[in-house]
């Protein structure tokens, strides 16, 4: 089985490169001919992860008792893709595949002009294709999205989903009315003062540093959006986005992406090459990202030691403002119209409308037409802010230019394991005393230790209840904002 | 036959990115684990090359008499490809591929110290296995150096390198000696002072494009040793190194690998993702790169629109140099221990060394540990100097960690073909004239036109046939540099 799992990992390894460098490098011309070599990766990516040898040796494996439990994790992972993936005819697989490297180059040209007209034909062919690979792999009556759901959240379901954006949409709308109204009182216009880029790289090279990134085994660049990919444990590359008029942008965004990093640092070497090197799920996944973006990004006692060192590199634009001052500012709570620059109360209720979206678009009860006012509809209704423009609307996320529905639920899902996950600790450590002391460290340790070393070995909600000795549970996550923001 | 030539583009497609990647971003832990994927990729585009089918395919297109041109190359390349990969092991082959894959970090770290003994080890493996696969692959008696020519000069054999290294030999060695004289008195000292490496990297930017690299198509990033590769037409790219104390470095780097460039974009769109997508040899590569860096970069007219732009960049460090100290500056001959850096007149001799270093490791008359010996004697023999360091002597180029034996004589080759190209092309235009108006792109026109855009679907003698209306012939080398230097 090994050579088989050798040559999938490797065309997978070319197709995340290719992905990285189209989205941080390549020239403007290259994705129409870049197209045709990744449609044709994909082909063989297929070819090999549906091979009838491997098959073979897959069921026969699975049938055996005494695989450790890595190569169980390995065998079933393996599975579960054979079986997603032999469902789907490959011509139009590598259509798909091919009609994603140009997606995201059109939506970016979009985004940029304000132009969903000229996005809404490619999308379109996007979510037919999802539908229909969707439809392909469905057992017997299953609801589409559970069957997307399948690939980032394994541990969740519809239901699952309906009963937490359930609770947060009780519990959050009108915390976030409530809270508005204090946090329109702070004033964060010195985060819109101009901040040299050159001079926002330099800091946020440091901080991701601080927070534990490894340059000896990863790269920053920047991208239009920022993200996380990597080749194995010792290549992990993040990408941030520098604004001169948003310092906290690129802070937050560094600081979320090195947690995406550090946990595929933290993956065993032992497992980092093999089909369950990757993060348990996207939500787990998201969990450590937010947890160092949020819990630990946006409290006191990490800026304490140094904040001191932004106000020197931005002496001019910080003079007057104090580290309280800054920390509020960060933690301003009013509606916005941008996920990624949203504040940690209303950034859930970014994705409830997603999800709520998402699932209209895979039940086919929407026009691509009606999109954008949806979208808006939406924004209105639980944020209380309408956009209008289409690029601060149904444009601003690349997930669906890569295909990616049914990912945005694991940010959500991400922020509650972050919380849950946060009330332990607390218990297990002086939690603040450490970020004082600038040891974030010990705390990158335990979550290594718990959660990161196992890779795709354990499931999220499994590392959760072995962790915090309790299956998931949201109510933290409400419990976490209340605290903070009431 | 179709969908071969598509795999096999893709797989060395993303072993070309692999490579860009290796050289300019990847992080310095990253090579050990990567080495894997190349390695399976390497294997899997062995297998794709070789695979059965394909052959019969091939041998029977071989037989078919109405192949358009390109189909006739484009089998005849395949092949040959075919050809020479088959007589290879798979095993040995991937073992040698991932050598070459952990190789190049090893060089750049050995070099960086000085330190041969830690090259060594590799550079042993890497010798045995190309007179190995030498061994395999050539036809009866056939000299090893000479099989390892096919790969870059399919028009070339030893014994016309004899000849034509004769020739510079006994022409040369003398010039230089002369040269030399009236050389040391040019004061070049002003090149050597301090120049800010970001406002080198502004500048040269500039400068690819005004040369006429095309940003739409085509990346610039800095790497230890300066190389041009691509994906297709569209997808170029360049890198150059930067140091403060060497302006002229960066300089002439960026022209020669944007002479790289812009072959490679100027090969017809029709050929760009098949196996003739290349240039027509590497020696015909090289030519246009040294062509511009030489020919037009080295020349008065070249500089005169553009000169006032470097010294208006550098106004501190430039404020009491003329254009005519300048084009004295980077026209100064003195032989000196560094290929990359060498000048004009003396380039060729540095490649004649590693030429008869190459012969003498492939025929397996001298012992890896003698290496740094012959080396710097061959030095003192043909240029009078001799290194006091590896890093200065045999450890100074990259191309043995690449593998890449049997490729230097192309740089000499490219120096010929170059001054062939600009005896005639003098005839065809005004070409100085053109040079002070900044109408580059007219005389890049003519190269695409008789050269680029056919890619190699014809040979390096079969183009300068054609463009010159003789046979390849170092004379014209000769007198340029005689009328140049004396």
């Amino acid at each position: 089985m090994k050579p088989h799992m050798e040559r999938i990992g490797a065309l997978n390894a070319a197709l995340v490169l290719f992905e990285w460098d189209d989205s941080t490098l390549a020239p403007p011309m290259a994705s129409e001919q870049t197209a045709g070599i990744v449609g044709s990766l994909s082909a063989q990516l297929l070819a090999e992860s549906t091979d009838s040898e491997l098959k073979e040796l897959l069921s026969e494996a699975e049938r055996r008792s005494d695989l450790s439990p890595k190569w169980k994790a390995i065998v079933k992972e393996m599975n579960r893709q054979q079986r997603s993936l032999e469902k789907i005819p490959p011509e139009e697989y590598r259509s798909y595949r091919e009609l994603l490297a140009r997606a995201s180059s059109i939506w970016q040209k979009a985004k940029k002009e304000n132009d969903y007209a000229a996005f809404e034909p490619v999308l379109r062919q996007i979510v037919e294709y999802t539908r229909r690979f969707a439809q392909y792999r469905r057992e017997r009556e299953e609801n589409l999205y559970d069957v997307l759901l399948k690939e980032y959240e394994p541990d969740f379901t519809c239901k699952d989903l309906d009963n937490f954006f359930g609770l947060l949409k009780k519990e959050l709308v009108p915390l976030i009315r409530r809270a508005k109204k204090e946090s329109e009182k702070i004033d964060d216009s010195f985060l819109h003062r101009s901040y040299d880029v050159e001079e926002q790289a330099k800091f946020n090279r440091y901080l991701a540093e601080y927070v534990g990134f490894d340059f000896d085994r990863g790269v920053i660049l920047e991208s239009e959006h920022p993200f996380t990919t990597n080749l194995h444990n010792k290549d992990v590359r993040i990408t941030t986005h520098y604004y001169e008029n948003l310092l906290e942008s690129a802070l937050f965004s560094t600081i979320h992406e090195t947690g995406h990093a550090l946990y595929e640092m933290g993956v065993d070497d032992d497992l980092t090459l093999t089909p369950v090197g990757g993060g348990a799920s996207m939500g787990m996944h998201e969990s450590q990202s937010r947890f160092y973006e949020n819990v630990v990004g946006r409290s006191r006692a990490f800026w304490e030691p140094i904040y001191p060192r932004l106000a020197e590199a931005f002496p001019e634009q910080l003079k007057d403002v104090s580290l309280d001052d800054f920390i509020k500012a960060i933690n301003k709570a009013v509606p916005s119209l941008i996920r990624t620059e949203a504040d940690e109360l209303t950034y859930s209720i970014h994705i409830l409308i997603r999800y709520e979206v998402e699932r209209l678009l895979m039940e086919g009860q929407v026009s691509l037409e009606e999109l954008p006012r949806i979208w808006a509809d939406k924004y209105e209704e639980y944020l209380g802010v309408r956009p209008t423009t289409d690029s601060e609307g149904i444009l601003q996320d690349i997930h669906w230019a890569g295909g990616s529905f049914g990912y945005f639920p694991s940010y959500a899902l991400g922020n509650a394991i972050a919380a849950q996950l946060y009330f332990h600790m607390r218990k297990e450590m002086d939690f603040d005393g450490l970020l004082r002391e600038g040891k974030i460290s010990q705390i990158t340790e335990y979550l290594r230790e718990h959660i990161h070393r196992f890779g795709m070995t354990k499931s999220s909600r499994e590392l959760l209840r072995e962790t915090t000795g309790e299956d998931f549970n949201p109510e933290y996550y409400v419990a976490y904002l209340k605290e903070k923001f009431e």
